[in-house]
């Protein structure tokens, strides 16, 4: 028996992409944002204390945190591995799109909160220079830095780690669909649409569109 | 040849120490952080585009991402790895580590830096109250969850993969050093203590200390 936690607009709509991927049978048990705050529900810690989206339940274990999750599925399956000589990339990419790329994304929406709380009007111009000053000496640079380099490392390539498509590249599709999302101060990245749009346009991605929703959350967390 | 590119004070002290507990030779090549900014220097962007650290120069390849390093390391070496039976553990604190429990931890740092800021008198209060707010509303609630949830998984073991200790815990050193120097709201964690206790006084621990320095920076960078 295989379950899915999911969380919807979320990172967790990987999971369900992977496991299309692999053609596993298995139960999605879906879970909504708070309608105002936009956080996750706290039900999902009665399966594990840090109650994180995605979960997932498979032979017995629970298993959390995306990249461990989706390096168990590759295991356990012996599909989506890196292509030949490609290996280090593989690894690379799977430890980069949580452990890197999405910090300055995940910035992003802080600011936003900021810039755009309900604070009395004579406020709102303190509030905003500060969201800028954060912005202005941190996220904005390391915005541009990371899809800089995502942009460079896709320059010539079909995929992440080698020339087949993996689960580095399920991993990576996070960071790059929300940087199109939330960071439109980035310039225009050829290589890295490409490399969406076709990734994107997988059998596999449109059924897990289908049953886990959109990705990327719309509007700020309060 | 393996070279270690290493910035004071930051996460990559955890390689010289995965370097000295495999007993390898490599050449340590040490920067230092802007005495103001407290931002590392460009220099390192000649050997890989982002420019972070650590750098591992190692069989003719250039390796970033502390996760993707020691893991290279440890295939590389057949030593450091996962006891027997606990590879999914192993997996998941590799990922961990710096995809879910550095977050809050790197917006404490945002909101020091906004509480530490140098503004007009009249201002202060307002700067504070955003602080107290990001803090309140998501960085503290993080941080206890995140740091209860390590306090827990370690109770009643030696380390974070099995019985033995292995790259898993090196690699979540970081985390943990950082939690003690910057979140002193946390509670008492003995489990966590005993564990970093236990860690530190190896004697690779020790020498890599000597030679890289501190792995937590003083003070908030500006």
């Amino acid at each position: 028996m295989i379950r899915v936690h999911h969380l919807e607009t979320s990172r967790s709509t990987r999971l369900i992409w992977a496991l299309e991927e692999l053609g596993l049978d298995y139960e999605l048990v879906a879970y909504q944002r708070h309608p105002e705050t936009k956080r996750a529900p706290d039900s999902a810690k009665a399966l594990h204390p840090l109650g994180r989206f995605p979960i997932l339940e498979i032979d017995g274990k629970v298993i959390v945190e995306s990249g461990a999750i989706l390096t168990y599925l590759v295991d356990r399956e012996g599909k989506l591995c890196a292509a030949v000589g490609a290996k280090e990339e593989y690894t690379y990419w799977m430890h980069y799109a949580e452990g890197s790329a999405m910090l300055p994304l995940l910035l992003k929406l802080v600011t936003s909160g900021v810039r755009t709380a309900k604070v009395p009007f004579f406020i709102k111009p303190i509030t905003k220079a500060i969201a800028a000053k954060i912005d202005g000496t941190f996220t904005d640079g390391e915005l541009t830095a990371h899809f800089g380099w995502i942009e460079e490392a896709l320059e010539g390539r079909m995929y992440f780690a080698g020339d087949t498509f993996s689960a580095a590249d399920i991993q990576m599709s996070y960071p790059i669909q929300a940087s199109f999302a939330r960071a439109d101060m980035l310039p225009d990245r050829p290589n890295t649409k490409a490399w969406l749009d076709r990734v994107q346009s997988r059998p596999a991605f449109q059924r897990a569109l289908k049953k886990g929703g959109e990705p990327i959350m719309t509007g700020t967390p309060t």
